[in-house]
């Protein structure tokens, strides 16, 4: 269990041959100067233990929520060019200050904004993809022994203009640097201690799973599971890094995320993950003709809506109804593009709810087991608790339930499933 | 009086022939969000009135103070390239903001670092020389009709690390600008209202001086005068830009800073200027023999000392007192390299003294004028003001005198020059 692989003991290797580790710590891990000092503490141990290490660094705690109350202080309208410039002010001071802390401990390091890091994104501000990343100035920072830190979420664009790279940025960042790299792991510090089979708040005895493989931890990502943010597990399995996801408040061993081992014993199903972000927008009586789910989703794609779970019922007396799950920050303009559709295609009205919430079953082994739905429904019905959406994937069920009773859908899951430590 | 040039009224010109104006705003010009917005709206009626703009901003009110504070809590080590990666975030900060609020004015503005406006320096972290302006980004930006908000204070190195300019460098930025763009004018915003006859502090009746040459700026800087940095007035000097020092908090005309014109009648005296920032520091009974002097000042030199007035006393006895001021941070280490050289020279004692300030006179038309020393001399004498050491330039007089009558002789010289409003 586990990539032990570059965690040799210290042995006097040249620096080439040295495993590379990539370390990312989050807003909340280099939250002030304590956790800054602590962090360059872990840094200087990875190095003792012989490691090379680059490490990636968010803004500190709560900056970022700072910079934008700053911005909506002064102006009420905030180019997207400007948003980047401002925000990319926050990792500038977390990266410099824990070179500070690494300098005190005698780790010779070296802050890298996005740019000066090599890492080339589009043209789109606020939400820019990594087109390549040129690690030149990185790799020779590492040949001359010291320790790169990385400003995470940031880049620059073709265009040579500052950008950021979105939700979950400071991650990607990490993986594209550890592909880039070609690093043996990338670990990811968070304040939790790994990924777990269900929330711990939620359920005491969800344990902490030692491995998940990234098929896994895509479907966790996207139906709920917040530790790791779904664009950088993609981009982690895309190019094959390890990751490591632990908790740089106890600094144990976490969640390795890693490729599905086929020789593996594989858990039917490894975690219950549950969403209350989301909400419904139903269309009801569309005409039963071909082509009209289409413009309405096209509608919503062009409206930049990111639609989840769809469900849409066998048609009746020649009409159907059609249900669709957004991000309740999207609810509002969702429901103006079916609005405006429904007239045009001659539906009925389109209904809001969100007061809904996502649960889902997630599990590798899943492909080969049936039966685990017909168990997932059973428990629930059990409960008096009504499923109103149900989607799947390979390797996850979802249903969409009461948002008041999704704690305890979550709870009976998880022991039905036999998941309690 | 003034340079009115640039000023023009409103008129349909095309882009390439209207004036250009950098303006330069301040720590305090730009400290909240309110006054973002106040020079958000002077940026845009400078506009309005027919000028192309650059501006130039600093990081808004302490947050220098707030990030050094905050290195201090996290390390006590603070390497220079980190020190200036970390200040840079200040600038970064309000010249996004500031961006902002003129997109809210419908003025179409683009943040641009020291960097991408091609501020090119020396690799001298925290206190770096500008090399090389390469305007290309910025003459782009205004062909396109905007207005570029550049980062004061930094700037790239040759080895493309961040640096900054050290103290003064934000009016540096400014001046080198306007001096690589062929700006009509530089104007400083600041939170005075322009050049005074003395520090209205303590005089009441300064007059805010309409006009003064580049000379005596230099000397007014270099004597106390603490509204433009020495560094950024020899730098216009150089390069021929006028400087227009003036408040942001009332927008009024305040003081032209521009070469001296020969025809004008030139005032005796212009200004009276104090300074208790300096320390002194006596080796005594230094051997009389060639070379000793040129030792220690080397030595200070060498130690990165900035020694001001030097004064020696004719030898008697083959032995003589050499003094000279420093500032006061640099008291500690004179006093070290003071202390280890007399000892291999024989000399005696070093003594410190902090309780000293000097009164300067600066005036252009002191040249032509003798007597003006005498008449120095004789208004402290009147007073009781004892003077400690004298030194002198073309158009300056110095003395030092003890720090508590320093306010008492800076009224008592303004008065005797008939510099009262």
């Amino acid at each position: 269990m586990g990539r032990p692989g570059w965690r040799v003991p210290p042995q006097p290797v040249a620096s080439s041959t040295m495993p590379l580790v990539v370390q990312k710590y989050g807003g909340t891990s280099v939250g002030d100067a304590e956790r800054m000092r602590a962090v360059a503490d872990h840094v200087a141990r990875t190095r003792r233990q012989g490691n090379d290490v680059v490490v990636v660094v968010s803004a500190m705690g709560k900056t970022t929520d700072d910079l934008l109350r700053l911005a909506g202080d002064v102006s009420s309208v905030q180019p997207p060019r400007e948003l980047d410039m401002l925000l990319t002010a926050g990792e500038r001071v977390s990266m410099a200050v824990l070179c500070m802390a690494l300098a005190e401990l005698d780790v010779e390091a070296m802050s890298f904004t996005g740019s000066q890091a090599g890492i080339i994104t589009d043209t789109s501000h606020t939400r820019a993809k990594i087109l390549e990343v040129r690690g030149d100035r990185l790799r020779e920072a590492l040949a001359q022994g010291r320790v790169p830190v990385v400003a995470g979420f940031q880049g620059v664009s073709t265009e040579r203009d500052v950008t950021t790279l979105g939700r979950g940025g400071s991650d990607t960042t990490a993986v594209a640097l550890a592909a880039a790299l070609g690093a043996d792991a990338c670990e990811i510090y968070t304040d939790v201690t790994g990924v777990f089979s269900a929330d711990p708040r939620i359920v005491p005895r969800a344990r902490r799973l030692p491995r998940v493989s990234f098929e896994e931890m895509l479907d966790i990502a996207a139906s709920g599971g917040r530790v790791l943010a779904l664009r950088s597990v993609e981009f982690a399995r895309n190019h094959q890094v390890p990751l490591h996801v632990r908790s740089s408040f106890t600094w144990e061993p976490g969640t390795w995320v890693d490729e599905e081992e086929p020789s593996m014993e594989q858990a039917v199903v490894t975690a219950v993950t549950h969403d209350t972000s989301e909400a419904k927008v139903t269309v009801v009586r569309v005409p039963d003709k071909p082509g009209l789910a289409a413009r309405l989703f096209r509608a919503l794609a062009d409206a930049q809506i990111n639609v989840d779970t769809i469900v849409q019922n066998t048609s009746v007396h020649g009409t159907t109804d059609i249900s669709f799950t957004v991000p309740k920050t999207d609810l509002r303009n969702s429901l103006q593009v079916c609005r405006d559709l429904a007239g045009e295609i001659g539906a009925g009205e389109v209904a809001a709810d969100d007061a809904i919430a996502k649960v889902s079953l997630v599990g590798a082994g899943m492909r080969s087991y049936p039966g685990i739905s017909a168990t997932m429904f059973q428990t629930l019905a059990d409960r008096g608790i009504n499923i109103e959406m149900i989607s799947t994937s390979t390797i996850r069920i979802t249903c969409v339930v009461r948002s008041d009773r999704v704690e305890e859908a979550v709870q009976a899951l998880h022991a039905a499933f036999e998941l309690d430590s």
